[in-house]
């Protein structure tokens, strides 16, 4: 017997919550049965809830049940929020009223490192083993579903697209979310899995890989169980569907951490790197790479390759732009000579530069030259793409309004180009005078590929070509 | 004969700009000689201002002077922004003035690449080895010295202070000017040097390292002629005054954009490598990281160590701030037992953790927790130094404000005891809902060590915690 195979009625269109209270306890540390209520209700999800407290007839209003066997209609999923040690009880509960998704927020299980966690976790697996059910947790946070109008957190945006997120981690989740939304990226399914007891990373990846709703993946790894049969997985749908991972820790106080947090095993660097190498997954090292690598994928058509030309004004500027455009695996020939020849009859070599990285003050001060160089830039058969970086101060004067506004138009009608070249703008905050990031959102709005820094774009595209390189090798190959 | 020592009257009383234009020229892409003059009213500057135009009696309602050795007292500097053609000439007059300092500002010679460019740099070459004369660029940006109220970009403070900055790049510092100001350092002197055709690091940092009012010395290069000089002086200076030094151009590509942007050659890694190996200078790699190292040199006592504990609120973040302060070189010990069992008797384990990085929500609720925890951490004698992360979003709820305050308060408390371990506050940004910078900036001002990401403070602190050891280190060697 195994744990039940997730997905089944699911997204839910009953949910019911055990162990909510009348009241909230002031200042919980962690997410109340009454909390999860309201969120869901502050997404206005269109199916039933049912709250469940042997205490209490009514709550807020709506009719308490004592236990969930006792809620008259079958209920999709169980939000278990009780302390740790009656847990097991409403879980046999659970499996009686043949509840087939059990979600169990409380913590306090094996991820404390006592005994006593060690052998609730016994139970549960017990008992869950026996009845035919899918535990999700314990210590999660469970689903974000929003087309289905199920949020997991209050606050947040609830955006469908096609972008799905499997985390231990409920706090890396809402960044996921806020982050998501800010990159302009809708969202299939976040599912928040904690400890992993019964239900672990790979049985959600399955699911992922079927759900007709998602078409890129991104994972937040601290541990697994079944390395071989995550490892099968990826390498099956990495290749349909872009997988993005962010393994923690890879380092030994990481890994001493992630222990505390959800009882994780970390694993040795050198079967991580094998993994990622063998199976082609994109690595990244925080939820910020992430979604910037998740936002190329899904803007860009596939690429042919990592050759960059990187434009921008400043000379120091244009030296650090090399070293961090080849730091982060983008190759930055120089332009080839007919490229050369037809930019130098326009533009002056005064404190203006044409080697690769192009620094080009004119170009940011009139438009034509502007759409000039994109088009030669674009043009040239040893670039593969272009970014383009921008310091945010520039946004900052009122007399530079007009040039922005020709800087956008020219920028979008090159990104709008049938079978153009990628073209990505890195707005940067070297000097400190204006954030970076609310400038890059309002450019991602009006439709252009835009990054809060040079290294972020950098890394975001580099690893799109080399998603894309390595999904054509693997198809090559017999 | 040599190129002349720099310093002769140094900070100038008398300063002559040559090639003054009575009307701007539109939008020119360099800084014409009637915008530095304007820089240089803009800054209050005490000194006398001669323009030099041969074909003008009055610019602005200030008498012009034909050259340099028509004005009617000694100049203490000249600062030239005519044609390169005509820079030789120039020159020759400078020296007939005995002007002991010429700046070049004028870009358009060796750093072209042409020959036409390399000619004008032998002449120059030849000019200034016959004359006593101190030549600074060409292609440069000149000086800023806020306690003479001299400026070098307009809009820029003039905070004077003990921290000093070269730079091959004026971008780059207009760059050092603005993040210092930022992170609350004052400005001794900042060089731009250019191509370094004459006045190379080293004769600058020899400067540096004698000049009273620099106790710490940070460099941006991008080649260097004389690498063995260099060394020696970085080597002895350096356990006096902490030299920072952000090395670019390191990769094929950066190398090639520092060839056509100063005409430098960037020199091999492994020659680099072992520099910053045997003289203990600190790298870095970008002006950012540069004032951040600069910043917790100039305002902690030299510390014994880079034991780290981490506190912070969340799981998942938990095990990532664990991997980043291993990867920028910071140890994190297991707290020892005496603070574990200190610390339980008042910190429950739901939801929360004790191993180091500390993951405790209530440390950030209850001020007193937080004032026991730091207590507890700063008194432990396997840590070294507390970091306290903090999401920027923390601020901004108004009913966190009575929060905040007290957050303010403790920390504060704790950085001003006597003898103290270092205490930083990262301020982060991971979930993009407010940007970091403008709330650490404000703890700054408070008198709190603060940074805008987890990452910033850790590579900040290990820096520091290397260079002390370094220096402890050296003197302990006979």
């Amino acid at each position: 017997m195994t744990n039940r195979k997730f997905g089944k009625n699911f997204p839910p269109k009953t949910i019911a919550i055990v162990g909510v209270s009348r009241n909230e306890i002031l200042n919980h540390p962690g997410y109340t049965g009454l909390k999860l209520l309201h969120i869901l209700q502050e997404g206005k999800f269109p199916g039933r809830i049912y709250p469940v407290n042997p205490k209490a007839d009514f709550i807020e209003g709506m009719k308490a049940y004592p236990k969930v066997s006792a809620i008259p209609e079958p209920v999709d999923l169980a939000t278990i929020t009780v302390p740790a040690a009656l847990v097991p009880e409403v879980l046999e509960d659970c499996i009686a009223a043949g509840v087939p998704t059990v979600q169990i927020c409380t913590s306090g299980f094996g991820e404390t490192g006592d005994e006593a966690g060690k052998r609730l976790d016994e139970r549960l697996r017990e008992i869950a083993l026996r009845g035919d059910v899918c535990v999700i947790g314990p210590n999660c946070m469970g689903f974000h579903v929003p087309s289905a109008r199920m949020q997991m957190f209050e606050n947040v945006p609830l955006e469908p697209g096609p972008v799905a997120f499997l985390s231990q981690s409920g706090g890396h989740s809402r960044t996921f979310i806020l982050n998501a939304s800010h990159m302009g990226i809708g969202i299939s399914k976040v599912i928040s899995y904690g400890n992993a007891l019964l239900t672990d990373a790979p049985d959600l990846l399955e699911y992922l890989g079927d759900d007709p709703e998602t078409r890129i993946i991104c994972m937040y790894l601290e541990g697994i169980k079944d390395g071989p049969r995550l490892f099968d997985l990826v390498k099956r749908i990495n290749l349909v569907k872009p997988i993005i991972i962010w393994k923690s820790g890879h380092t030994y106080c990481g890994a001493r951490a992630a222990s505390s947090h959800t009882g994780s095993l970390a694993g040795s660097n050198e079967v991580w790197d094998a993994f990622f190498k063998q199976t082609g997954a994109i690595r990244v090292g925080s939820i910020e790479e992430m979604t910037e690598a998740a936002m190329a994928l899904l803007r860009l058509n596939p690429s042919s390759g990592n050759r960059a030309a990187v434009l921008g004004a400043g000379g120091g500027d244009s030296v650090a732009a090399g070293d961090i455009a080849v730091e982060e695996g983008l190759t930055m020939p120089p332009l080839s000579p007919e490229t050369r020849a037809k930019l130098l009859e326009f533009v002056a070599l005064v404190n203006q530069g044409i080697s690769n990285p192009l620094d080009l003050p004119t170009a940011f001060g009139y438009h034509t030259f502007l759409k000039q160089t994109l088009d030669l830039l674009t043009a040239d058969p040893v670039i593969d793409m272009v970014i383009v970086r921008l310091e945010a101060e520039f946004f900052k004067f009122r007399e530079a309004f007009s040039a922005i506004a020709e800087f956008e138009r020219v920028i979008l009608s090159k990104t709008q180009e049938r079978g153009g070249k990628p073209i990505a703008v890195a707005v940067t905050n070297t000097n400190k005078v204006e954030p970076s990031e609310p400038h890059a959102r309002e450019l991602r709005q009006k439709g252009i590929l835009a990054f809060s820094s040079l290294r972020g774009a950098c890394r975001a595209l580099s690893r799109f070509a080399a998603y894309h390189r390595f999904v054509r090798e693997s198809s090559a190959t017999p």
